[in-house]
Parts: structure tokens; sequence; C-alpha cells
């Protein structure tokens, strides 16, 4: 029996309007519609309007789906690093994104600090480093790197390309984008969707990039290159046959997030976080695995539990709510807690009263 | 108003079992579970137990799972060739195969023939031809090339490896596994299931030249590379959050058919084409493009309309019917009509005395 309540950090709880889009979806023909028709055009515009909307993205950047975040990490490095990217490892997915271009044979750098830490101090940072890449809410250990460090990065180095991995965090975060040239996430984690596609925002020196890189004789991929993905987003369109079903849901799901408003997300996201810190810190057994709290996430709380986290995980189930188990090494004595839009106040207040309760 | 039945090459109509499939597994929560867990293990397994049942694929080869088959056209020539493939190439599929070694900055040579023609005689190939790609049906122009050319290809070439795009056609061929290295499909043509998922079967030669190409210090690609996708496939899992509901739907209709049994499968495939074929023939203004027998598709039959074609397709909607367009160049003068598993014989049978009543 599966707890009514997921708040494992991803997949994650679908969005509750979800079901009834899928419903809808199969009434309409739309999982076997030809993705060169105008009612997949149609489609595909709604998702990236939306998304444009809710996210503030403005007309100097693209948006374009592939299969999988993962994909992106490989896109960004393949597309637009020639030689040299930098950076910032603080947990497995920012490691992870830095290994995808060792494989790439690309020659990446990386600043790296301890589990459970952020960044706060501008490095130094090399001239042949053609993109930095950040990882604003590292899943693996609930430490998010401030917007705000992300920005004063992109002012030091206006010419470096700032990529900015955003998978578990949009869209509670409000990015101003002139300070980011790229941007990404996957659909199961804050978006509440089935998973199977990624998104992509790119800027115009990103596709400047791509074409400096070709115009070298670089290989920057084949159908999900960058002038590819660009060329057919201008018709609506992608190059391969996507998984029109979740481009749809997303389109779908924007526009409920859309009707309930970004900002009221942004602040439930808020209230939620600070009750289940508050709890947190205030519990005898239990404390925020992240202390300070300028690098505390918003979205993936991670709690440390230590010899009491397999008694909690069952306390909770029995409440009817899934805990995600720490991340790797961490699974033994950290419970992980994603606060996503589809997360209610009522179900992270049921939460924070149970925690309460458990001794 | 979406006709009632579809009858485009892909994506097609949905096997008819899908939308109970997407009920149970919503029901289920599927769409939600984590990657990592056993129950995502045993649908991933259900899935590739199944396709190895159906498709006869024996335990030299393996399966994985990627975002579509652009992108295994793409990681075949990036895991499988350091610098030539040779390509036969009939249609824009096939052609399109050739451009991305191209994009790859591989050496990729082609046998090109005319729209609408297909291989008989096995050509010369370079020593230094490392893979040949062969297209089994080219989805544009309804041309197949006969298993027997592929494997009087692989018996005079047996160190070349051996690739067979199998989009359009499977689940309908069997193949002779002995004398193919590697094989893909998406699922949203035979398979009738909704897009954003491809299959990839790849043997253990294929396995041993991506490592020998890694040896080498070629790049192979990073998560999707054939070392990544194997080591986390002997798990029954993926590299990365893959299209979980897509690969639960494709494990339930694979189930579907084989209780159904493949070789009915088969024998309605082929009851189904010889009654259209024969329909267009012994009709006065419409005939079939492909006119060699040994190269007319079993699963995507194209029709030559000639000036008849804008008014066949209403006269076709009209009775609740929605032909495929033909391909490209060919749309103001071809249709081309899919023959999936889940085009029944009294669809096929409804088409062909629709088409008897056209003048």
């Amino acid at each position: 029996m599966t707890p009514k309540i997921n708040f494992t950090p991803g997949p994650s709880q679908l969005y509750f309007t979800v079901e009834d889009h899928v419903r809808q979806a199969f009434k309409d023909g739309i999982p076997s519609i030809s993705h060169r028709s105008k009612t997949f055009e149609h489609i595909s515009k709604e998702a990236t309007d939306g998304l444009r909307q809710l996210l503030d993205i403005p007309s100097t950047h693209f948006i374009y789906f592939t299969g999988s975040a993962n994909e992106i990490w490989e896109r960004i490095l393949q597309n637009l690093v020639a030689e040299r990217s930098f950076h910032f490892v603080n947990g497995s997915f920012s490691k992870r994104f830095f290994e995808i271009g060792q494989l790439l044979n690309k020659k990446p750098v990386k600043l790296e600090v301890e589990f459970g830490i952020g960044f706060t101090d501008i490095p130094s940072i090399d001239e042949g480093v053609e993109l930095t890449g950040v990882t604003h809410n590292e899943t693996s250990s609930g430490v998010v790197t401030p917007p705000e460090f992300i920005y004063a990065l992109k002012d030091k180095y206006p010419n470096t390309l700032m990529a900015v991995d955003a998978v578990s965090s949009l869209p509670y975060p409000s990015f101003d984008f002139t300070k980011i040239d790229t941007a990404f996430f996957s659909v199961q984690k804050g978006f509440g969707l089935p998973a199977g596609l990624g998104v992509w925002i790119v800027n115009e020196k990103c596709l400047a990039k791509a074409d400096q890189l070709l115009s070298k004789g670089i290989s920057i991929g084949s159908f999900h290159n960058l002038p590819s993905l660009h060329s057919h987003a201008l018709k609506n369109q992608t190059p391969e046959t996507p998984n029109v079903l979740g481009i749809y849901l997303l389109g779908k799901v924007v526009q409920d997030m859309l009707r309930r408003g970004g900002d009221i997300i942004r602040k439930e996201t808020e209230y939620k976080a600070a009750i289940l810190y508050k709890a947190l810190n205030s519990h005898p057994l239990l404390s925020a695995f992240v202390q300070n709290t300028s690098w505390q996430s918003k979205t993936v709380i991670v709690a440390h539990c230590g010899e009491h986290t397999e008694r909690l995980t069952k306390f909770l189930i029995e409440k009817g709510m899934q805990p995600g188990d720490g991340y790797g090494a961490s699974k033994k004595t950290q419970l992980r807690f994603a606060n996503f839009p589809t997360h209610s106040k009522e179900q992270f207040e049921l939460l924070v009263d149970s925690l309460e309760k458990f001794s």
C-alpha cells in the first residue's frame, strides 16, 4: 500500500490535476497525434508560452524539450564548451555535471566542497573557462546556491556562459535571466509530472557559441544540437517524435500554476519550508542537516535523524506519509522532504504535527 | 473531430488496451515511483523479458531504453564507429541515419538508390567499414529491405557490425538475431504506445566495440553510452530518470501481444497487407507505389493516388478513417497506411471496402 502523501524528492508526488489532464488527453486523442501537426504545435506553444510567463523568461531566451535533465547536462557541455568548463561541486548531482564533461573529452575543472556545504566567496576562474556550471539546488544534500552568488559570479565573469541546474528547484526560484545564459529542469520534480521530459532554457549567446564550435569543426551532436533544436522550436516543433503527452501535461499544469499564481506558490513554499525547518530544529531527536540558513534549500529539506532514521520512516509511513531516503551514504542517517507546489500547506502541517509527536 | 481509425504511420493509433493500462498505472501510483525502487526494476524487467519473448531476442543481446529512435541513431554511431559506417539509403529515414554520422564527425559512406526502390545485390564494402546501417522498413517510401538481404550482407562481411533500424516494422518481423548486432525501434509505431521512448537491442560485440573506442580515447557519450546503459540494465535500471510510465505501458502491451501470440499477429499483418495491396492494384484510379513485391512493406503500405490524393483523403475521413500523408515531396500524390498490430482485420476490411467504392 502506497502512502497517500509522497515527500520523496523525485520523482515526487504528481501535481494534483495531472490525472484529470491525462483523461482529457486520451479523450482528445493527444497520445497519437503527429508531432508535425498543427495540434502538436499548439500544444508545444501552450507549454513554452506558459513557462515563459510562470518563470519570467525573457524573449532573449528560448525553450527546448529533451528526454531528461541528464541529457541536458550532456548537451550543454557538447554545444557550449570547446575545452574548459568550471563546476561548483557540493554533492552527487553537481559532481555528475562535472564528470559528464570528462566523459565528453572536455577538460572540466571543479571547485569541490564538502557534502552539506555551499558556496559563499566567488573564486578566481581562469580566463580559458568558457562556461560555469552551478547547481542551484543540490538534491542530494539539500544545499542551495543562492541566486545572488550566481549573479555575482556572472558579474565578475560576464564573458563566461552561466549554466544553472534548477532540476529540483523550479518553479520556486524567480531567476534574473539577464545573469543566466542557460538553465534547465526535469518535469518529475517541482512540476509534479510523470518522468521522461527535460526542459532546456537557452539564450542567444549559447546559440552563437554552438555555431562557433561548429565552424571550428567540433561536433556538437546531431538531432539535439542547438541549431537543430532551435530551428524546430521556431515552428513549435521538435527534431524527433517527442514525449507528446508529457509536453501536453506540462502545458496544462503550468496553466494550473498560473491560475494559482507564481507568487502565491513561492510564498506557500517559503511558509512550508519555514515550519518544517522550525520543527526539525526544535525537536529533541532531529535537526536540519544544513544549518547555515543561507544554504538551506526551500524545495528539498534534509533532516538529520541519526539512529532514529529507520524508526521515523516507519512512523511517517504509518501516518500515510512517504519521506525520501537520505542520498547515497546518508541513507541511514538522513531523510529528505520535497517541498514542491503539489505539496499543500495542510500536508506540511500534518508532517510537522507528526514530527512533533515523534519521540 | 478526429476520425476513429488512424492509419498514419507514426505516431499511429494506440494499441487498444493502452488507455486501460494508463488508468491502472495511476491507480497504482506508477507515474511517481522512484526509478531506483524495486517496483521500477520489476516494471523494467517485465518490459524487457516480454520483448525478449515476443521478438525472440537471444541471451547474447541486451535491451536498453532511450528517449527516441533518433537518439539511438546517434548512440549507435557514437558508440560503435570510430571512423567509417556504411549506410543503405533509400528514403528520408535511412538518409538521416547517414547524416547523423556526418554530424558526429565520423566518415559515413552511403549507397543511395531512388525513392521507392530497394536493395537486391550485395555491394562491395571497404575493409575499413566498421558498421553497416540498414533500414528494415523505410517509413517514407514503404520499401522493405528483406531480412534475407540483411543476413547475406552479414554473411559476406561477418566482422562488420550490422545495425538494423526496425522503427516502423517491429513487432512484425521475426529476425534472426545471430545475423544482427544491434536493432532498434520506437514505441509509437508498431507497439501503439504514446511517443517518448526508444528501445535499443545490442549484442556483446557492440559492448566490446564501445569499450575498444573508449580505450582509444574516443568519447562515446556520457549517461547513455553503452557501458553506462549496460551496467544499469543489469540491475533493471536506467542511468537517468526515464519515461517510467512509457516503460510500464510497453511491458503491459507486450504482455497483451504475447497473449494474442506473435505468430497470429504476423499472420494477421500479412493478411491485412495482402488485401490492401490487392485493392490498390485492382483499382482503376489507384496503385501500390512499390510494385516490386519483394520490396513491398507489410507494415507501411504506400498508395500512389496521383491527382486523386486530396479527394481520397476527404472520402476516407468522412468514413471515419485517417490515412497518412505521403512523405515530403510525395504529399500530393501518395497516401500511407500503417498496418500495425492495433489495426484489426475488420478495420482493414472496412478500408478495402471503402477504397473499392472510391471512384
